[in-house]
């Protein structure tokens, strides 16, 4: 961030809501607001709505852009975004090119948004002094992100922390992790259970004994097996839950209880600090680091 | 490994198999001898035999002893060893202590056998030009290790890879992936279905279809579903595969057909080129880079 003039600009695009925030020239949040994906209208819809936002916040903000940084579900290509199955059409997006011709940004920045809220919670967050660290997001799909020696990991494909694609329930290959416990597959399991208020309506549910505490549990078990065993693999120090779904109380402690009653070594697991801007002051970061140094 | 002289020790204890080799300042193995483990006679009488033979080996390689390198399954602490339940007693062990008093050794190192075999593939073997790296040991046991930017991941307490305590087969808490794959395991399952030979005579009995075939493509499941996870934790370029179990033909091939099957993106499967030997050329490194530098 070495920037002397200019605003940032953050875009956390979401499969239930965007976010937009601008910052200064040392990454101070000016202003920031939400907005409905829509998400079964498609993707250019979408996308044509945050990039009004955000001209209209750089507007405000007195401009001139010194930079963008875009958060986004799945693999960001140059060309297109592989493994994002929640919005159609999301595939097909030019991310980079889009904000750069339509907001003039002169640099833009793109990473998954799991990676963003992993590079907040890594400078700004809860994995400022732990190494390694986790990020696990629950939001209406299911991701992690690791953070090894102070940068996240991007993976040899940049499809690092995919874990919604682990093979769960069943004989093999059973299902996909993302189907059976997500923010979208807790909405479809409280449907079929007939409890209303989705997700969060099968959450308090669920807080008695019952059949919906017993439907919960059995998913929670699920993700529980697969972060069990990415814990076991990189031995985290610490782990941090973001998203909606991880804001549940019940949902945490569930979990929480399982990784402590089976790993060896347990990890601290902490909520976010950043309620639901981990992957936006991510994405205001992934523009200060895009500026160019003045020298 | 900067030693201008003496010579350089590493020791790789096994729970069927223990490894000496001798080496040169350079790192060039002079000499390597192996002895069965007898784990079931406990672990005194197996570190006995190793410290014997390695005194046998400097003796004839001429010493003096630089340094010593030693892997050992489990989490190594200065004065005892987690996670190391395949010998009886090997818990209680202070291995370094035992290497420096009896041996001599100036400098001693210690660590992890799969971490020892990753830091041989990383210097020396398939993970040279790979990044990030999985190696995955399936020999008497089932652990793995991570290798980021030119280094192994030791993990938070020094329990990175310790895969083999992941939640496997039925609902929660199921068993532990390590009773349901692993050397030991499937010398139980081949006992249970009364085939000859152990591990080794299941996988021949599984070439063709019938009962072999179909109980050991069910363990290979249940750890494909856990190599997947890591898979997408970590988006490796190289997974290198280690141990006695992994160098079946059989074995290897279904493990690679159901990580293709499911992976959106596909790593590459390779067999560790050093046969058995990854651990105890990763033990003489980890001696070569504790001798202190000659100023």
């Amino acid at each position: 961030m070495t920037g002397d003039d200019g605003v940032l600009l953050g875009i956390d695009f979401g499969g239930t809501k965007m976010a937009v925030g601008v910052a200064d020239a040392a990454g101070r949040l000016l202003a920031r607001e939400r907005v409905p994906t829509y998400a079964e209208r498609g993707a250019p819809q979408a996308l044509d709505r945050a990039l009004e936002l955000a001209a209209k916040l750089v507007g405000q903000a007195g401009g001139p852009l010194a930079a963008a940084g875009v958060a986004s579900p799945g693999v960001v290509r140059p060309d297109g975004i592989d493994l994002a199955p929640n919005v159609p059409g999301w595939d097909r997006l030019r991310l980079a090119d889009a904000v750069r011709d339509r907001l003039g940004a002169p640099v833009v920045a793109v990473d998954n948004d799991l990676n963003a809220a992993a590079l907040a919670e890594l400078r700004l967050g809860a994995l400022r002094d732990a190494d390694p660290g986790l990020v696990v997001g629950i939001g209406t799909g299911v991701a992690a992100a690791l953070t090894v020696r102070g940068a996240v990991l991007p993976g040899h494909h940049g499809a690092a922390g995919e874990i919604g694609y682990a093979v769960a329930g069943g004989p093999w290959p059973g299902t996909m992790l993302e189907l059976d416990f997500s923010g979208r597959a807790l909405d479809r399991l409280a449907a079929d259970l007939g409890v209303p208020g989705a997700a969060a309506g099968l959450a308090a549910a669920a807080a008695s004994p019952g059949p919906a505490r017993d439907a919960l549990t059995a998913r929670v078990d699920e993700l529980a097996r697969h972060l069990v065993t990415c814990c076991l693999l990189v031995d985290p120090q610490r782990v941090v839950l973001v998203g909606g779904v991880a804001g549940s109380d019940l949902i945490r402690g569930l979990l929480v209880e399982r990784l402590a009653a089976v790993l060896p070594y347990r990890p601290e697991v902490v909520l976010s600090g950043f309620a639901d801007d981990a992957a936006l002051l991510g994405a205001v970061l992934l523009a200060g680091e895009a500026v160019p140094a003045v020298s």
